[in-house]
């Protein structure tokens, strides 16, 4: 077999298992969507099947065998070519899927279930010690995995690798250090400042259904294709690709609070932009795909917070919002707004945090967790270490463990290693937008004018159609020309809130 | 491998194709409601993939082993128990796969793709020439399909059997025939009455958010559960079983046409309470599915017109309607309401056709299309023979072939045989009312009370929990205490009618 066609063979199988997962994704959505709450059950049993047969598929020993004879051939593909990054990749992901006992998948399938289901009880009651024994067996398994898929590094690394692949430990205690030391004090003075918005403008009344249409309108103005998407309802937003064109967003509405689903919108399209601008020619091989979590979320967070909660976006939008919101906005100035959508305060809940403060609730669970995996913390000591560390960082004790350690679902889902991925989302799209500035001039002007075209059409260009082209930090030293660092970050927060509290 | 151990096997192999059915449907009803437009093509792709997956499954020859091997084994299941009954289905469906040579079904499956778009293109302009090529090739290969799945009877049954298992041509002559002649006469007799109702009140302002509304409630009170099911907007309505507590029904809304949206949503909640009311302790198995197309169809057939049109039915939701309607019905009387919803005239619209001239579109379509299948009539006559016999059945001659010939998608999809089951759910649901009347007494008392309980109680214990266990002609002998006959539904239309229009 020439290696030309042991290479077609592979993407072939490869199209085949990721049109199958794309299967899974419909039913993912669905039941996080329009599923009536009867067909639980039974769309669990479906997961299933798919699971069991995308499994199959993806550790099928002819992959191997395939890779095998394009790797050892005479012949090699041109390196960085798309044959080249998808016969790497899809090593990458076989070799990943296939050092796993099967044993151990499926105890970890089962012990997450029931983590899953018990964390959830727990935060409810925040009542940490139901909890405990399942994290403890979580953890058990996933540092088990950790050695299977160890190489080289520690086995937070091998962790990390499946969400951030090529990402150490090492290289995040570096930038993620650098960028405390700087941006502690900024929110320190922040706090100190006395300056604070009326952040209460965000929680009159602002009827569902406005909502509904303004966030559409904001999102098709940045550039989501409705056409090929759709934008939906659901308790925890996410944003699913199903396929070329087809493409998923999801928010949540409250009636008083504007900022919530708005926002919300515009993070998931942010995400949506991003896979709306993957090849199509290259579908359904890593080529086609994303780089990793930490660029997807550069993605979201760049349209969220660098785009959507600038001055400019809101020159272009607040009367529009007024219009469309009179009750709530009439008496309201764009200064105000603008203040109150940039509202800086420490508080308990990540997922309801600014964007300032938000990395160091990343960055307090990246401690967490990979002293968890590394042996140097015990389950039984998590709240009391998070607790201590919360305090440290922000100069508040959590009133209980559904205000602390037991937020999250990730650590009862087996995610870990996951969460640096948001900070990393944060830093990528600091360093891609101060890029985006350098190469596209006036950006401000153009946002203030409602066009979102130039920013779209660079990112496009320089990201997303290189699906997994190169990694992540790669892409972010070619793209941005510097490595991954904390200095653009600090710039975009210390330009923006400088003013806002006082430099 | 004792019987019992090769049923258990048979039954988890069952089940395992009809879980992954169950995923193609989530897909299918996905796509006819949210999904984008841009997502069809992968979406092809996705049905592909399932389809040929499925079709591994149920044509495995390890399913033939297994059957042959309870069939040939020295005990028997008792006749009628859940193991025979499915053993005896799982059978008829694996054989009915099987029989087909593949090339024939990869055949059908291209033409009829082809043959939908023509046909969606010639019912435009409405040209036949141009779709006629697509339904001759469709026409061989469906007769091709008949020849080698044809068992004793005419080919024309060999196609009646994937939708109404048992049903011949010749015993739907005899029915069809003596319903034709109390039929003609009856519409006849309408429409020489001179009498009509004034049906411009269902095409007065009716608020699509209104109408969704007081359909929920409608479908709700007759007992379709929204925790188990949901209803949505769609183009063409259908209903979905995609499993156990997941059953759903779709409607399409016209803000000046009541009755579409209203009596279509009966009709499909009367699918859904159908598949609601399967036992889930036999789901996935033939003892745990429908029947047919037609006894499928007389439940949605009965809610709609025996409940949803009787006068009973609007003594109690007239008022409730006059609420959620004030502004199209604040000067209507119930009795002219009840006479606008059953307003009997022919047309030219099967889909559009009331409840007595519905059954005559149905028959013609039956007689041309037994014709086309046993070789008694070209395609190139159809146009000719249709308007033909519709000017001999309605008294109209259609003005083209989009109001004739071209109307229904069913040839085009290959659907040749389907067409009786409409008119056999009619015929089935008359003898099941008539049924339900003489054992549940003052129907009409209660559902003038808004109480339907008693009969979909009674619905779920004679049909519904049975699954596949009876034969349509065994059920219906079995539950109306007569084999199917056209009695039942000529004393009920003459019932209703008469009244109305004079006796």
């Amino acid at each position: 077999m020439s290696m030309q066609r042991a290479y077609e063979d592979l993407i072939g199988r490869w199209k085949e298992l990721q049109l199958l997962q794309s299967c899974a994704a419909v039913l993912g959505w669905d039941e996080r969507t329009y599923m009536p709450r009867g067909g639980a059950a039974h769309r669990a049993e479906q997961h299933a099947l798919l699971a069991g047969l995308s499994h199959e598929r993806a550790t099928a020993p002819e992959i191997g065998e395939l890779l095998s004879r394009i790797e050892e051939g005479d012949e090699q593909f041109t390196p960085d070519s798309a044959p080249a990054v998808n016969v790497r990749e899809i090593r990458r992901e076989y070799d990943r899927r296939t050092k796993l006992p099967r044993s151990l998948v499926v105890a970890l399938a089962k012990a997450t279930t029931l983590a899953e289901q018990a964390w959830q009880e727990a935060r409810e009651k925040s009542a940490f010690e139901t909890f405990r024994p399942h994290l403890e067996e979580v953890l058990r398994l996933t540092r088990e995995a950790a050695e299977a898929l160890r190489a080289g590094g520690s086995a937070y690394d091998a962790l990390l690798d499946r969400f951030e692949p090529g990402e150490t430990s090492q290289n995040l205690k570096r930038v993620f250090g650098a960028l405390r030391d700087e941006l502690a004090p900024l929110v320190a003075a922040i706090v100190d400042s006395g300056r604070a918005p009326d952040a209460s403008i965000l929680t009159r009344d602002y009827p569902i259904a406005n909502q509904t249409a303004f966030g559409i309108a904001a999102a098709a103005a940045i550039g989501f294709d409705f056409e090929r998407g759709r934008l939906d309802e659901t308790v925890h937003p996410f944003c699913s690709g199903i396929g070329p064109g087809d493409t998923r967003i999801t928010t949540r509405y409250d009636r008083n609070r504007f900022a919530q689903a708005f926002f919300g919108t515009l993070h998931e399209a942010g995400h949506g932009l991003y896979d709306q601008g993957l090849d199509d020619a290259h579908s359904g091989t890593p080529m086609g795909d994303a780089v990793s979590l930490g660029i997807h979320e550069s993605q979201s967070r760049m349209w969220e917070n660098f785009v959507g909660r600038c001055r400019a976006f809101w020159t272009h939008f607040f009367p529009k919002a007024r219009d469309v919101f009179p009750a709530a906005l009439a008496d309201v100035s764009p200064d105000a707004f603008y203040f109150a959508v940039n509202d800086v305060r420490p508080s308990f809940i990540r997922v309801e945090a600014d964007e300032a403060t938000y990395n160091l609730h990343i960055m307090l669970r990246f401690e967490l967790e990979e002293a968890l995996v590394e042996g140097d913390l015990a389950v039984a000591d998590v709240p009391g270490a998070w607790n201590e560390r919360f305090e440290r960082d922000f100069g508040l004790r959590p009133p209980d463990d559904a205000h602390g350690c037991l937020q999250d679902v990730h650590w009862s889902s087996g995610l870990i290693g996951y969460f640096p991925t948001y900070a990393l989302g944060n830093l990528y799209a600091a360093q891609f937008f101060e890029a985006a500035r350098r190469d596209l001039g006036d950006l401000d002007g153009q946002f203030a004018e409602g066009e979102y075209g130039p920013l779209l059409g660079w990112l496009r260009e320089r990201i997303h159609r290189h699906g997994m082209r190169y990694r992540a930090t790669e892409l972010v030293a070619e793209v941005s020309g510097e490595p991954l660092g904390h200095r653009a970050l600090m710039t975009h927060l210390k330009a923006k809130f400088g003013p806002l509290y006082g430099d």
